[in-house]
């Protein structure tokens, strides 16, 4: 009886070890999310590669913001950004989009430098918007948190595409 | 005292409209996880252009993964990949870990051709370890649920670094 007992109890642990997940030494992490903060319900792009093939292929204007998780002015545009309804409604349903923390190799990503926050948008023809730009003039694609509306705006702007669907 | 119930009654509408999140029309979504179910513990690059950075200024060699949600084989891969302790410790202690499911536009990626699951092997002096392959002639770095080994010890090849540290 001590046996059979002692086998069941050999047999769960074998099993139990054998499903327990990994988990590193520093403790259980929260899987990382593509949105980070930044619109939890929008459906992001992973890579800039990815968003230009959904853009184009969903003939639908393709938003690029470049970030920092340790630089205060995008974690305060995050806060707005992220509570925004209008905003998230608007790229949800209209854009394509994309959040990166690493600049990319495409030079057209950054026609004034690499700054974070910057905010790019790029036509379903893969022109990169230039023309929409922030107030600011020696950082033309930054956003502040008092900008949202200019933000949005512009995204109204870039809904305009330069090519129109046939 | 009605109407200063209707009035309390308002401003809670009001109050609770504003801070409610955005919620798409198809219902709420589960935030998309960077790791797509391939090691939620492990810390993954979102673009190649990061995890280069990151092996480099690591000094870890990367390891990039090609894999396709509708695809038969990527999800019974997964399956293995993601339960098995060995390859997730190893993975998280001493790999950079990127997975995609786009292609990027770098050729050395897919040194005979594009196809999923595909897994490769980057060191951190950049070079694509084209020599660490697995079992199949026709696609050289395509692993099955039965090379999960073959993979692990693939990983320690990798961890063989081709220009040792200073």
């Amino acid at each position: 009886m001590v046996k059979a007992v002692l086998s069941v109890v050999l047999v769960l642990v074998v099993i139990s070890s054998t499903i327990a997940k990994y988990i590193p030494k520093t403790g259980k992490r929260i899987p990382q999310t593509l949105s980070r903060g930044w619109g939890d319900q929008l459906i992001w792009a992973q890579t800039y590669e990815e968003a230009l093939y959904w853009s184009r292929s969903r003939n639908k204007p393709l938003m690029v913001l470049f970030h920092l998780e340790d630089c205060p002015h995008s974690q305060a545009l995050k806060k707005v950004f992220s509570e925004n309804n209008e905003l998230q409604k608007t790229l949800d349903e209209d854009f394509i989009v994309l959040n990166l923390v690493y600049e990319t190799t495409d030079k057209h990503l950054s026609p004034d430098g690499q700054y974070v926050p910057r905010i790019l948008f790029v036509d379903p023809s893969m022109t990169v918007r230039a023309d929409i730009n922030g107030r600011y003039s020696n950082r033309m694609y930054a956003y502040e948190t008092a900008d949202i509306n200019l933000l949005i705006s512009n995204m109204q702007k870039a809904k305009k595409l330069l090519k129109a669907e046939l």
